[in-house]
């Protein structure tokens, strides 16, 4: 599905939450939030709505996002719990296809970064293979708590701007 | 489960987010955003955060809110898609039980409100029965938006407070 954004300023919030709704993982309060700021110019203008909502949270709130993130290679790609997007994402870096030895560096690596910093190792999978995000989970671990959040939150967005861009034409024209 | 806030205080974010993140209907990242103030003195403590964490969020953030809740007597009750807590709710209220004139009219109030407000109406079930309900949703679609989206958000706070009591002791000492 790839929606003009003429298409998109129409939609009923049920809808539009209903297809947007996992932009930012497991966080469709901000998509129905955004709503509320329609019509949008394009898809760069939703996108940017979506930043607007996030950069205004409080540290706390930005922390919740990342919260709401699965581990990489972790539990719920193991348990097939994983949202319909994450699974993709996974599987497009070579997260479902690690050998045991993979799988236990990257359990181990999640846990130390959770353990240090209240949060999960968030990348944007679909923008890095395995090498590179097993290097960043390692390199990631000793920076500051505040340097971390603002760098999940930078991947968040990423994510995010990919997940759009499967679901709107890219710099459509507003018809409306 | 009822567990003692000293209990709460340990969990980590995951166990938090698994147990207490539809205290807020499809809203997690609000509980896990509060897991930043931990500990919590007591329940209210914990009621408290969420509370403030929900008031300091912008105008498009609370009709976020509204958003993620569905209707009553609506789409994901008839076709099985509530949460589990939406639907015991729902169910103690009387609403999976309507007669089909009910079920029409409670349709056509539902809608008239999200046409006029575009949030849905929420109201705490297991505080109101069905006549009572059927009451409000009536009396409450003339009012002012600005009016009901505080309303709405009352709501929420009230089924955040019942969620919470059936998971943690009421009053129960900090014994960290």
């Amino acid at each position: 599905m790839n929606m003009d954004i003429a298409t998109v300023n129409v939609l009923p919030y049920e809808d539009f939450v209903n297809i947007f709704g996992n932009v930012v993982e497991k966080c469709p309060i901000i998509t129905a939030a955004v709503w509320s700021g329609r019509p949008f110019l394009n898809l760069t203008a939703l996108e940017t709505a979506i930043s607007e909502f996030i950069d205004a949270l409080p540290e706390s709130g930005k922390e919740g996002i990342l919260r709401c993130h699965p581990d990489l290679a972790g539990r719920d790609l193991q348990s097939g719990t994983l949202t319909r997007e994450s699974r993709e994402e996974q599987a497009g870096s070579g997260m479902d296809v690690l050998n045991s030895a993979e799988v236990s560096r990257m359990a181990r690596l999640n846990e130390e970064y959770k353990e240090r910093f209240g949060f999960p190792f968030v990348i944007c999978a679909r923008m890095n293979d395995k090498a590179n995000i097993l290097r960043q989970l390692s390199e990631r671990c000793p920076n500051e708590r505040a340097v971390e959040r603002a760098r999940g939150i930078e991947e968040v967005k990423k994510i995010c701007r990919l997940r759009l861009q499967d679901l709107v034409l890219t710099d459509s024209p507003n018809k409306l």
